[in-house]
């Protein structure tokens, strides 16, 4: 597969053509950024991680039935996927309180919801990715009504298959964002990425964050947290629970 | 009916108990505050212009069938209301784009609705009042999911009797903040207020804005604007469209 023209390049990922029209080449990038890019680094051995953990459970949702756009694993840093246009929603989903939510709602991090909750954001990084409501996804047609309950109902069907495989690992799955595109068939694909940039993730018993608030927070070394997901999800060994 | 105890004093009004223990006596103040009371000036003769118009509303929306708090007015400044448990929940109508959420999905002010939508905000000053979803009220246990439902179409239901008493007037109504309380006996009221401090209201043909923006933005006036509405809803005389 040939590495083509570079179409866009994002704070995390850098996506290019390839000879195939209908997919794309992603290359993970050696970046964090944080809090909408105000907070930056350079992070020797990220792309790598990211990418190996994002194939290796786009591979395991595909396989429980959950249609999206990976097609290969390429290179320790890049992937081959199905090119979709993007829908300009982040949706997230959420398990137990944490972050923006805390905040925004006045309660603890850590307290776990009864239910899963689906929340969508406006991607408008000029606009801070806001949260909006399903009449306001309508005003700006960003998704129709069918297309909402599509998301939703795959992103608690991810939610599922994900906390199986985490909680095999003894992580505990907080929260996570995902977004979805269209094929040129107009068919919903779940596309991006699902690593621990766009996921948080707990220790079951410590409560040790293994994600990017190790970044956003100071809480120590990004890699090795991230090395920790992926060697507990058996990218490097078995599971070592 | 006698004025007892002061209760609660906000920032537009005083709620006093009364001898009949399930009545409550507001008073309107002239008061003025906006950004969450980050900006504040008296207002001589606001007091008595929002509890006119809030008093003639609320009998509008009572012959129209919308159950609502308005007992009857007492004097220029104050009126007597049924007591509620609030919601803590401001419920928000809009018909056309404008304030925070032209801000938040980045569309022009003035821009109309096709259909007009419900908001939700988490009534909390320490947090900012923020949007909430109904996923989040229901972790908030601020209302369940019947009252939710009864409170949009509630909230659908003033707005269209609003508009057609605004309309008359040669007022567009742009949007409007309510609150809902909970009776004794768990009947949902429409309570608070509705006033030019609560909803957005242009000029039919020129714009011009004749509510609490004119504050906000410093645009002239505050009273002799609220003191057209009043005009126009027939409030000192009849309508003078
Ligand atoms: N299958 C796909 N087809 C087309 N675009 C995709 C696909 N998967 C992901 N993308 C998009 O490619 C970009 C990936 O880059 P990256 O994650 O670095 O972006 P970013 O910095 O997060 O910026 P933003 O998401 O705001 O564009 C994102 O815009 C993402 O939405
Ligand atoms: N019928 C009612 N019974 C009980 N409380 C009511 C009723 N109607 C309105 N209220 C409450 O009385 C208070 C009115 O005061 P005011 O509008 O000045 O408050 P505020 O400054 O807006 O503050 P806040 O609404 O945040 O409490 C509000 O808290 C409102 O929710
Ligand atoms: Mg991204
Ligand atoms: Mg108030």
């Amino acid at each position: 597969m040939e590495k083509g023209e570079l179409l866009y390049e994002g704070k995390a990922k850098k996506i290019f053509r390839t000879n195939d029209d209908q997919l794309f080449y992603v290359s993970y990038k050696d970046s964090a950024t944080a809090f909408n890019g105000e907070k930056k680094a350079t992070i020797s051995g990220k792309g790598r991680l990211n990418n190996e953990i994002s194939s290796l459970l786009f591979s395991k949702l595909k396989e429980a039935g959950v249609n999206n756009h990976f097609e290969k694993r390429l290179s320790e840093t890049d992937q081959l996927v199905r090119k979709v246009s993007i829908v300009p929603l982040e949706v997230v989903v959420r398990n137990v309180i944490a972050g923006s939510l805390a905040k925004r709602i006045g309660l603890e991090e850590g307290t776990a919801l009864e239910q899963p909750i689906v929340e969508f954001y406006y991607k408008n990084d000029d606009l801070g990715d806001p949260l909006i409501t399903e009449d306001h996804i309508a005003v700006l047609k960003a998704a129709d009504p069918g297309q909402i309950k599509e998301m939703k109902q795959a992103a608690l069907k991810v939610n599922e298959v994900l906390i199986s495989h985490f909680t095999d690992c003894g992580i505990r799955l907080i929260d996570f964002k995902l977004e979805f595109g269209l094929t040129e068939e107009g068919t919903l694909l779940l596309a991006d990425e699902i690593s621990p940039d766009t996921c948080r993730l707990w220790d079951e018993k410590t409560n040790q964050k293994f994600d990017k608030d190790v970044f956003r927070r100071d809480l120590g070394s990004l890699t090795e947290a991230y090395e920790e997901i992926l060697t507990r999800l058996g990218g490097n060994d078995a599971c070592t629970k």
